[in-house]
């Protein structure tokens, strides 16, 4: 498998400078394979879908579905608010998933952290269900839900837990690997 | 029981001009019994939500926080966006939510409509877990849930079906007298 | 309120000698206020559900519905079993709901414990999906998600945590001021 | 890919005899390609479970462990009662789950049948969320989800519908490339 690249699209479901979501995909970024990239794309600037406008998306969502389109894979880390996914995350992808759907086939992986005790499982859980309409193959374990985030990432966005290193580095391994089965 | 109104807050998921679930808002503001009013807010114009400046939220998420404290209740009408309530209305509750919790303790009902099959009752289900969160009472049954709505929904937003009809009525009539209870 | 009194039926999800989720509703049992009661019910016994026999449902099966049908709220403990409620806790729940449906209106309450991190959250959200069905109004906050239940529980099934026990006689209150207002 | 077989095993979450979900089974096996084969589980005569015999399982549940063991793959199909699984199909996987996990890495595909209009969609989000944490892989899409079944199933279990059992066999194609991808 010498030469396989795959190049993963990295999404934040959080606007907030300081996210600790952001934060994990900067540190999955740091530890990717050599055979493999991780690009990162801020959802910031999207304004709110609206079906009679969507043959004429902003060019922030015509970007970001090229991206989508060009990418083997997805990483999406992404907070919890109101024990679901935020409504940014949720409007970037009604925006991108329609009229087409680049989505398609594409395999996924989860994060999320949260500075409560449930470290957003409760947003994945409703993400992995609109990957059902999406059509996207989600990696299914391990699952990295990062508890208590504030204890575990600095002010300034440095990851410092090994656990969720480890976690992290295992859910990459695992995307790749499932990627370049999905590809043959 | 006499003189006592019910306020309650209807707000549409979807900012499409023909939208079919803001006309089953319409469709339910023709209804509403003598005690009570329906008053529909648009959701359009809410920016994306970003915790960094949640502290100085935009005139309209003010204005939708004071609408939602003052309502006795809230009816909200939502599509199906890829298996999920739309990014527009998630936002517009992430915002609202945030930092304090205007929905505490409402009681609210729930409708939806899709041109497919299933009628968004999966949109549903996300909401009401959406709710915990909120700590909102939703009405359980009857479940509005409006299959092939292009169907039963003229082109310029005239409720045509008289068994939808019958369950929106049935929803208000349960909506309101929930919210009488609670308020006791 | 004088003489008003609310008869609660107690579940627990697990069959377990010495379930934790057992545990809580025999701590909920001590908290009980004068003005009501609490009384267990053993799952155990209870057949495989088949639609072709639901005519004639096993002795234990009558009993529960006669149970469910003459009490006033429902408490259900319960872990969690791969991401879900346990099969033991639904088989009881089909038997029950069919023909005839006691559960139609009934207010309840949920509690679930958890030697993991997580608390059983995932099958309370299933939990009140089922709810939905069975049109039963489930007590929304406070959430009692007991995590890490061996340190809170002791082996002869004393719950010690007092967080833990506020949880409870909190969550026991609002079923019974609940209860109340729905009876109106 | 010559001489490569896969062997799925198939379970239906209905015991009932007329069992539309059974009947789709019987349809899907009839459908199998030359390389691969379908065989039909019958979960009935397996108690309820309880964590304190665990170590001791029944001989059906034995049984049930081996085979998916050697399975390649797993085709449910489920019914959904109120709103979840049966609780019979869940009580099955609570036993065949415990204390090692044979369904680890399995891919899996799942189909629903009810009389109703949503066609057991509920169910099938229950038991995808349930595969989280099996660490099952579930063929995402074609959804085959089977509204109105006893206008699409005759009295003896014949699938009529063509519409029907096209889906069907473009989800066991489906599934069977995703497990020869997954197993290289």
């Amino acid at each position: 498998m010498h030469g396989t690249e795959v190049r993963i699209l990295g999404i934040s479901g959080s606007l907030r400078k300081g996210s600790y979501n952001t934060a994990l995909l900067y540190a999955a970024k740091k530890m990717m394979p050599d055979n493999s990239e991780l690009e990162i794309f801020d959802l910031s600037g999207i304004p709110e879908y609206n079906q009679d406008t969507e043959s004429n998306p902003p060019e922030k969502v015509v970007k970001l579905k090229r991206k989508i389109k060009e990418a083997d894979a997805l990483l999406i880390s992404t907070p919890e608010y109101n024990y679901s996914i935020p409504g940014v995350l949720k409007n970037a992808i009604d925006w991108s998933s329609r009229p087409d759907n680049p989505f398609d086939e594409k395999p996924a992986a989860i994060m999320s952290a949260s500075i409560g005790a449930m470290g957003g499982s409760r947003a994945q859980y409703h993400l992995r269900q609109i990957f059902i309409f999406l059509n996207v193959y989600a990696v299914v374990k391990p699952e990295v839900i990062v508890t208590f985030a504030s204890e575990k990432i600095s002010e300034n966005g440095e990851l410092k837990d090994t656990e969720v290193q480890k976690r992290i580095g295992s859910l990459l391994n695992k995307l790749i690997e499932f990627s370049i089965k999905l590809k043959q």
